[in-house]
């Protein structure tokens, strides 16, 4: 990793696909489309999809519901919602703003997972009806992708709905991000040979994302008394100042005051990542955010996560050079990119393949773990901790690992054997790719470059 | 046209798509399905589809909300929405079971139309909640279609969505019936040489359809006080013995009550029919709930709408015996099918290519006025007065008249010559079909007969 690089340049090279997406969003004018999946011969087969043959599938759902799953396209529907009130670091720039990520993010739900997701920017932003219009709108989908929400009300939303609706509800900015830095940690406490239960682990960051990692990797095995994570004010911890105003309107702030940094440490950001085996960074873009000589103060074999975008809170040469072993940000010009995308569609394939009712904290689990093992089946190194974004393998793999853990947990409505599920998961997959990949062949997506 | 047929083979003929149905729909487990419509070369290409590149066209949006028809997909996205409460002819059979149905309506909208449709199944059944539910949806969509929804809720719902939406909303059982009547009712009037200001309208039934059609049909230039709407409890006219509950409770029948039967006509159905030029009956189904010497009693070069499906009011032989001139029904096996599918397609397509803010009543009047045209210029005769299902020049010539339209009321955001929307509009359909054919053709979407 070559010192030279600056932050321009860095910057520079962020703003790239940036002049291609403003080229290329106008030529398409749209990334996804609805087509038909079954065969169309002439129009009297619309008698046997539209009226009068579709009396007959309505009727037996009418009879049984979960016939749903058979009879439409409801088990591979995913609704990727969002209100636009933080998209990316762009903060809130309202709904119509917002879809072109959630769009783009349909894109890759398809192309990555095999699932045929839909973007629904909400016109809303107030917490109870971004709830009650989720909950109405399930009867057509599998599944539900919360997306760029922003926090505190995320956890209400996501906590609420994950208990009140009958199908899996996920918020990505927690769920997933949490997943692929639990999976780079479970890799990198490999190599540098530490049991997740001993090490210390700072959290810099409480936003959506370092609240999910925080119960996340309690789940993995880290043990709580041994996080100690910082918010804006400092250490999270019980004697906090502001603490009657984090417990009413907090929660989940409040709660891990309560559950982690058993030592009652109290300070800012050196303290506490003093002597800590881990950093877990999820604030705001550096360089600087993270200073060298506090990693410095960090314990041997130290491990960064500095995952702001689009620059990471501390150059990873700087961490190195302070004594870092491992670094991992969320840029992929640098090695070990966290990518919420490793994630996604691996879990709802697998959820969606098994007719999951949700998506637990295990299923997230043993997702990460699928991952961190993709890796590791590849040969881990301190710079190769999660699989990259070409690694195909992952998806149907993860998907496997997080259906099957489903079946156990007595949360599908489906139960096949992993072999049948990893076949159905990989051509699903597979057939997605070749679709788009024949339009572009056969002229249908036109090359504007060509 | 035999009299050979009898109620028992005509709804055995009915069946067979159900047979295929129950066939089908398991083997493809959907009808519908979401897939990239832009290059993706490589992974690589992510990076301008989502982060980081996506933030320009989002920032683009921000500033200039309509900027979203040309960076995202919103202009061609169109939901069809429904409760479930009046499915088909089934009744209230909850959101699960109706989704057959919106998916088919989705894949007739892409078919026939090149409308990206998607099916948005609503799990309530409140008014208010189902109109906030769609207000609060408008962002992602260049339209709704509603659907299925029961009356006389149906006719709030659609009045205030109007009202109150900066896109346009369409109830198809409303006004897609209408629109197709009325085509078939300028055709018929052009056979029998009547002026559409002096005919007599005996319209039988008052339910979505028929309200809509009383509407439509003045708009068109019937008389007003020329028309006799019927509904179960008799004619309607101001002094109805219950037209406190009407005035209450079915404001659209009061409303009829006060503007036609100019006359002050009471009675029953014969009462309605008696010297009347056109009967439009959207009631329930036959034979029988039309007798034969109520038809006689109408007036010479008698036309008749038997609207009700699977068998129509009236056997169409029994109409003509009985002195109709021209007889038309909801069914494809019987000359002149009142079809929605020949409306709503090219309502959307010519709403969307102009990006208008509404769908006019003129605008649909102009559609099915162009939908008569296409058949006058094939040569209208009794056994043909609206197009077949195989004319798709149908689509975007009706295209074309919507978008005209639209931008002469001043509704339309996007200004161009009729020429090249009917090329866009072509073309755009084209694609729709010869992607399906292609999928069928290269085994993505399997035949399992072959």
């Amino acid at each position: 990793m070559s010192k030279e690089v600056t932050v321009e340049q860095l910057l520079a090279k962020a703003e790239e696909p940036s002049k291609d997406a403003m080229r290329l969003h106008p030529f398409y004018k749209g990334k996804i489309m609805v087509l038909p999946k079954c065969r169309i011969r002439d129009f009297n087969d619309f008698a046997i999809w539209y009226t009068p043959g579709v009396a007959s599938p309505c009727k037996e759902i009418h009879k049984d519901i979960d016939k749903a799953y058979e009879l439409t396209n409801k088990g591979n529907f995913v609704a990727v919602i969002s209100d636009g009130t933080r998209v990316l670091g762009l903060g809130d720039i309202g709904p119509e703003a917002g879809l072109p990520v959630m769009e783009g993010k349909s894109l890759l739900y398809k192309y990555l997972g095999g699932v045929d997701a839909f973007p629904l920017m909400l016109d809303t932003k107030d917490t109870k009806e971004i709830i009650q219009t989720v909950k109405i709108l399930q009867p057509t989908f599998g599944g539900v992708n919360l997306e760029d929400i922003s926090h505190p009300k995320c956890f209400e939303i996501l906590d609420t709905l994950r208990e009140e609706c009958r199908i899996p509800i996920w918020h990505d900015d927690q769920q997933g991000t949490a997943l692929v830095t639990v999976a780079g940690l479970i890799n990198a406490l490999k190599i540098v040979k530490k049991d997740i239960k001993d090490v210390k682990v700072a959290l810099i960051g409480a936003g959506a994302a370092n609240i999910a990692i925080a119960r996340l990797i309690i789940s993995a095995g880290v043990t709580a008394g041994n996080i100690i994570q910082v918010d804006s004010k400092g250490i999270l911890h019980k004697d906090r100042e502001d603490r009657e105003t984090l417990k009413e309107k907090y929660k989940e702030k409040w709660y891990i005051c309560q559950t982690t940094n058993a030592k009652g440490i109290t300070g800012d950001i050196p303290d506490a990542m003093k002597d800590a085996d881990v950093l877990i960074s999820a604030s705001k873009p550096g360089p600087g955010v993270i200073k060298k000589e506090w990693v410095e103060s960090m314990a041997d074999d130290a491990i960064v996560f500095a995952e702001a975008n689009p620059i990471p809170e501390i150059w990873p040469w700087e961490a190195k050079e302070a004594g870092a072993r491992i670094v991992a940000t969320g840029r992929s010009d640098f090695p070990n990119q966290v990518n919420n995308s490793l994630g996604f569609p691996g879990i709802f394939r697998g959820t969606l393949d098994v007719r999951a009712k949700k998506i637990t904290d295990e299923m997230c689990i043993e997702a990460a773990k699928e991952l961190a093992k993709v890796a590791e089946d590849k040969g881990i190194t301190e710079d190769y901790i999660v699989p990259n974004m070409d690694q195909w393998e992952v998806f149907p793999r993860e998907a496997v690992k997080v259906g099957t853990k489903a079946i156990q947990q007595g949360v599908a409505r489906l139960d096949l054997p992993e072999e049948e599920r990893y076949k159905m998961a990989e051509q699903t997959i597979k057939n997605a790719r070749e679709e788009v990949q024949m339009l572009m062949k056969e002229q249908f997506i036109i090359d504007p470059d060509k």
